[in-house]
């Protein structure tokens, strides 16, 4: 790549900024793996001073000066309109945020996480309440700033809008009525089924150490470069992708099924063979980025579901298993395939199945919704949401750590992010359907353990473009229509149809 | 602590540099413990970003101004005269560096790492020796920015101060020409006395988990807090405190001999326990760390030998070591003693014996001066490197591994740094006998396992203190001399009579 003096100046500028952001990821990761108990406070004020600086880097005259220079040389289309689009993008919605809110906010994170944890093990909301007021409160003064910045001038969207660019209630809500209309009586006819799957082939005595040789095994398989990434023990899972030559996988397990440490690989090597894929030339630069958390979902998703649950795959997967497990060796395909599409309505999102979870996203998405209309406060935040548990999944959480205080994201300050992890359900779906339309048998391959031609398709419809095209255009562009419900209701209703004889 | 508020302002200021340091610090710690083989670009270019923010606070107007505006309100002697002494000497020394060359020596500070690496592996100087040359004069160049800060003028001196706050080549030639005067012969006695230490009560098969349960159960002993500090393998033994209650341990081992292992951790934690035992009111502040590198070095060269090597400890340790290491049931202390006190020229300064350790130093010392002084260049290194051991230690190597390239410091960009070995090892023994003169007996309490009178006589005496007080003032207000080579020669001349019985 050649660049002008402009654009040059401004690149230098963004590389800074982007050194940043990897910098407080990486402590960030060290944070969840292995940062011993007392160091929590030093790490809050680190992190509040790396979130300080950014924020005055991306804020800076001298940027805007350098995106200025260069507003001239981007005609409509190329790449630099966007990457001046995604950098715009950002300056404005950091310069909206005074640099006080914005350290407060790294500070109440901080100590949003260190209470949450303490909460969620005592079970008592109110060891969080004070916490969660003050993220709430700085929440709402930050989306006062940034709702100007959306078509709507909703202070909701401009939070949906910082995970998901674009994204709206007036959009999701649809998706979601649609999603709930469906799956509520797909889950309810379940129930009514009588049919009850066997479980016991995906139970056992797996050791932790031949469940990580397994994973490890079936990440590679997938095609993630163990020379460009890692994988660690972490409380809950996740990816932090540095650059493509550094990207982070965390796993957890469970002695006695082996399901939520494998699947929990596949999610998070899914999310990491993005990372890994994204564009070495526009690396450091504003689109050398994921484009969403909701296409960044659909990748996780996709490998996890999609390959991961599908029989193809497990008939090339099931003698690597049996040699990792030699106690499961009477383990079939056929009898392990209904234990991984069990339907059953449970308390904890990411324990979830793949036909209740997005209710799970549902209840979370009213809830946000109401808190940020000003419709309740975070006092009335464990009984709305218990109430929404029984009306959607027909079960009421028995305590708050099985409820309102399962999920670490509004501890961290991500309010709007729920949404995404919907979203990426859908586009999976979407996403998978075209591969198979345009790479033919994907079964076949999958069953000769062949993963790669369709992580080639990922990478040339999907990573090879960073944030060039926003999340709508990608997805229109590559599978010829906009998002839907539709594919993945589907794949729902088949493989509950298959598994349970039921058809809704 | 209250302070008005032109203090708090320079505090605030300062504990956004402080807050760099730790996030380049955990980068670092990363880098050698857990990042992935291919990450090494990316890093190197946040590591210089870092870097280049660190250098533009430090040397600010801002802060420049916040330190002006305490100038009226410190008295001599006090505290704040402390705080503003130190941070005028950080300032100083990075104003005087222009923020490019900063940058360009970070940058080549990675490129240095990982040529060297390769360099040392191939046993092949010439695949160093470009990136050394560009370490080398960038840091020419800073050493002559910097001479002016320095009494003598010189630009060796001012490299020495960065490590050694007043240390110079005048004050330093003399106490190696008294090691070397002293040692030399003592070697060669040793040599000469026909006596061969049996080594096998320190061999066998020690399996690494075993080691390190060991280890650690040593440093816990020692008084080593875990929930505030960790112990991870690397390829490098060192210890990276980012605040007192996160400091970070690494270690290595050999299957064959617990002794690398064992006092590879005893000498991090003690390093470790400087680390957790600074002050925390003065955290983030220019005073709220270690003093100098030697006297860090002191306080890991008291715990791996004054203590770690002692009879006395043995007499506490040896069951615990039967207890991890059951084949080694029938070693007992007298056998072990002289195998810890082994004296014998060889080629690696981290293997080195107490006796011989001293002569590595004096051979870096000699050549890093003549490096800076002109007399010889990169091309140079390797024949004055062999030239010196031949001369120093009788030996002389067979190839860059076991010579010139043995070492990580220079890669790094670190000159002027290895004298501080030396130093740690006479104020080690100096400190010693000043807790032995105050604390009594010792040996009756390592007997017992009793090290915590030993701990919190360093913790009042040493650690508590930060930068509050010069090198040279902290070991002549704790010792009541200067600093002199007699303590630690007595110890060495003592522990090599009972071992070999030579006297010189």
């Amino acid at each position: 790549m050649t660049h002008s003096n402009t654009q040059a100046l401004f690149l230098e500028r963004w590389a800074e900024i982007d050194d940043l952001t990897a910098a407080s990821e990486l402590l960030g990761w060290d944070q969840e793996t292995y940062m011993p108990a007392k160091g929590q406070t030093g790490r809050g004020k680190v992190l509040a001073t790396l979130a300080g600086l950014h924020h005055a880097k991306l804020t800076s005259p001298e940027l805007r000066d350098a995106l200025d220079a260069c507003a001239d040389e981007a005609e409509p289309g190329s790449d630099l309109d966007a990457q001046m689009r995604e950098a715009r993008r950002r300056v404005e919605r950091a310069s909206r945020i005074p640099g006080e809110l914005a350290r407060r906010r790294a500070e109440a994170q901080s100590a949003g996480l260190a209470a949450w944890q303490e909460a969620r093990k005592a079970k008592d909301f109110q060891l969080f309440a004070k916490e969660l007021g003050v993220l709430v409160d700085l929440t709402r003064e930050a989306a006062g700033h940034l709702a100007p910045l959306v078509a709507s001038g909703k202070p909701f969207d401009a939070l949906l809008d910082e995970y998901e660019p674009g994204a709206s209630e007036a959009e999701l809500a649809p998706l979601f009525a649609s999603l709930r209309a469906e799956l509520s009586p797909l889950v309810k006819g379940v129930a009514e089924s009588g049919v009850r799957v066997d479980e016991s082939p995906a139970q056992g005595r797996f050791p932790e150490e031949r469940q990580l040789a397994f994973g490890r095994r079936v990440a590679e398989q997938m095609g993630f470069d163990f020379d460009a990434g890692r994988l660690d023990l972490a409380a809950h899972p996740f990816c932090s992708g540095f650059n493509p030559r550094d990207v982070r996988l965390t796993w957890r397990w469970q002695e006695d099924d082996f399901r939520p440490a494998l699947f929990g690989i596949m999610h998070e090597a899914g999310h990491g063979l993005y990372e890994q894929g994204l564009p070495a030339e526009w690396e450091r630069t504003p689109i050398g980025t994921a484009v969403s958390l909701g296409v960044h979902e659909s990748q996780s998703r996709l490998w996890e579901n999609l390959v991961g649950r599908s029989r193809s795959f497990w008939e090339w997967a099931l003698p690597v298993f049996h040699e990792h497990f030699p106690d499961s060796r009477d383990v079939t395909v056929d009898a392990l395939y209904p234990a991984l599409h069990t339907v059953q309505p449970t308390f904890i999102r990411v324990e979830a199945d793949e036909a209740t979870y997005n209710l799970h996203i549902c209840v979370r998405f009213e809830v946000e919704r109401a808190l940020f209309a000003g419709e309740i406060e975070v006092a009335d935040l464990p009984a709305a949401w218990d109430d929404a548990y029984e009306e959607l999944l027909g079960i009421r959480p028995a305590d708050v750590a099985e409820g309102v205080l399962q999920d670490i994201h509004w501890s961290m300050g991500a309010f709007g992010y729920f949404p995404t992890y919907t979203l990426g359900n859908l586009i999976n779906a979407q996403l998978f359907n075209k591969a198979r339309e345009e790479l033919g048998d994907l079964d076949a391959m999958f069953r000769a353990g062949e993963l790669q031609p369709l992580l080639g398709w990922l990478r040339d419809k999907v990573h090879r473009h960073g944030s060039r095209y926003r999340a709508a255009e990608l997805i229109e562009q590559t599978t010829g229509r906009a998002l839907s419900p539709d594919d993945f209701l589907d794949y729902v209703r088949a493989t509950t149809e298959s598994v349970y004889g039921v058809r809704v």
